[in-house]
């Protein structure tokens, strides 16, 4: 179904979209701002089913490259997503006509529907992670094939590149960083170019309909008067994997990362989860409860507010989530791009039950 | 006028490059044998008068960029220069219709040679340095006031970027040397985009006739028994500031560059050399005896051949030779981009007496 956005929407969207952030995807505070901005000037935007987008169409994903740690003192200016979209249009000599979400976690949940404002394109309801992930080649779109290149990349003051050619994912990973980094930090990237049968084919359809339910399901258990960090478990299929204070965070931002671990107790048991942007692995008195691919969330114990890794601290009590990966990041092939081995860790993934896209068909 | 390349003058232009590299630049070695590789195969390569250009002609300078100590472990594939040359023309939408050297001193001299070889276009008898120097904000075409975008950087592995627009030239170096640096520290740059008005009006003319005469003064003394240094000196209009021995060298590559300082003994008296790539600042004594941006150029006390930062080592004899710096480097709107404050010394610069391009009118 097509469905035009409106200001309830956002908020749904913002808080459902940081829940899959993972902790990483930046928080969608900002974003949010100003696509209320747009929406009450009159904007109109409609998120499309992608079986909706002819085969024929070409498109973009948009999102945000850099470290969350970044992006709360250094503020966009609001033109550098649309920036990178008519440099990647000018270097492909064709006007898009779809605009697809690069990851539905976090901020970037924003940044295609603030573009949409911005050009009228409508909006693919769906996205190539169904969460979010640190480097540009963990998407469903790299992993099913799809050409890095070209891509494009814009800055608050309007600097842009187009890398018109990459020899493969992690090349457009190592070299988009390196810009990412000297442009202070984060900027704004259109990529990939893409057709609507790719888009059809390879990304996790119907993720702004799932990140407007999660974040509906709190808003709605809040208003009631229940308890929102189980209405978030029981309408994400999640597992809880533990509930405590956070007693230490150890966090830096190196490379155009935020890499740590922190630290939450609760009595007679630790849980401690280390992070790249995003939870990565989590363990609960030294066993491995979660890991990537599945999502691991922290949430507000309270409120099931999403507490990304920006703003931890010491002394939050937070209740940690594990929801279900969707199937298309369970792939051997997915696997060898995005789960534990591929970022270092020694352990074999082992699937949490469920399946978080279940969430669409309640 | 209009001189067809032969191995002859690709000896003696390597040798007067790797003089004007004044240290840097990269040693022209590598280069030269590429490009003789392709004279031998029967290339026709033409270095033409920039009055011969048409005003309306588009074309580029290319070079290479990243530190020169990189430059001798990681060896060019031999295509990145024209890649990079591809990569604007398809960004310009039609094809260049001539070359210029982005910096005539140094292996940089050699790189339009080698993409004409490979293109059939004209080499402009000029650059916009006159030697070489460490960041792209610093040649002629930049302090003109000709646009650093677009640009164009290519790797050994065929990875292309083009900075479809820059906010000015510092901005063109920081992102060109993130990319340079993740693409391995060395990679080829076409830029800037330019006419042969903007040509004629701000390049230094007949550099490679320059670099070509300065290594015909070499050869000869050398095969007359005569002194090479002196040759050199008398050739360049320069002046001698130092004979002895390299007793210390510090140098270290980081963020791109090389880094260092290194010095040089005789009886009684020590010449202090720093470096940013390129020589900067040469002290005798404690004395400041020349700065950027004159040359200072290290050669080998008995051979008169080119000592660059990257191959300085314990126990060199050497001559270090003052040689005045093109007019066109002397402005005041040159010398706050080049001259000795823009590289952090608190010193007025103090012009060596003669004018290096005396030597194309000899």
């Amino acid at each position: 179904m097509t469905w035009i956005l409106d200001e309830h929407d956002v908020e749904a969207i913002a808080l459902g979209a940081g829940v899959l952030g993972t902790g990483g995807g930046g928080n969608p505070y900002l974003g949010k701002l100003h696509l209320l901005q747009h929406l009450r000037r009159g904007a109109r935007i409609a998120i499309v089913p992608p079986e909706r987008i002819p085969d024929d169409a070409l498109g973009c994903a948009v999102g945000g490259m850099g470290a969350p740690t970044v992006g709360i003192e250094k503020l966009p200016a609001g033109t550098e997503m649309l920036g990178a979209v008519r440099a990647l249009e000018e270097h492909a000599g064709r006007r898009l006509e779809f605009l697809a979400c690069a990851e539905i976690g976090g901020a970037n949940s924003m940044q295609p529907l603030i573009v949409a404002a911005q050009t009228g394109l409508p909006v693919a309801d769906a996205d190539p992670m169904g969460r979010a992930f640190p480097e540009l080649q963990m998407d469903t779109f790299m992993i099913g094939g799809v050409s890095p290149s070209p891509f494009a990349l814009c800055d608050c003051h309007g600097n842009a590149a187009v890398f018109t050619r990459v020899e493969d994912p992690y090349w457009a990973e190592r070299l988009g960083r390196a810009v990412t980094v000297a442009m202070g930090g984060s900027a704004a990237l259109a990529m990939p170019l893409l057709s609507g049968r790719q888009l059809k084919e390879l990304a996790i359809p119907g993720t702004y309909t799932l990140a407007r339910r999660l974040g509906e399901a709190v808003l709605a258990a809040r208003r009631r008067g229940e308890d929102p960090v189980e209405a978030l478990r029981a309408a994400a299929r999640g597992v809880l994997l533990f509930r405590g204070k956070v007693v230490d965070v150890e966090r830096r931002t190196t490379a155009g990362f935020a890499r740590g671990r922190l630290r939450v107790e609760a009595p007679g048991e630790v849980c401690t989860i280390e992070f790249q942007n995003e939870f990565l692995i989590c363990r609960v008195g030294g066993e491995v409860r979660a890991t990537t691919p599945d999502l691991i969330c922290i949430v507000d114990a309270e409120t099931a507010e999403p507490v990304s890794t920006e703003v931890l601290r010491y002394g939050l009590r937070v209740a940690v989530l594990g929801l279900p990966a969707p199937q298309q990041l369970r792939t051997p092939q997915a696997l060898a791009v995005v789960g534990p081995r591929a970022f270092g860790y020694d352990v074999e993934y082992r699937p949490l039950p469920g399946h978080l896209l279940a969430a669409l068909t309640a």
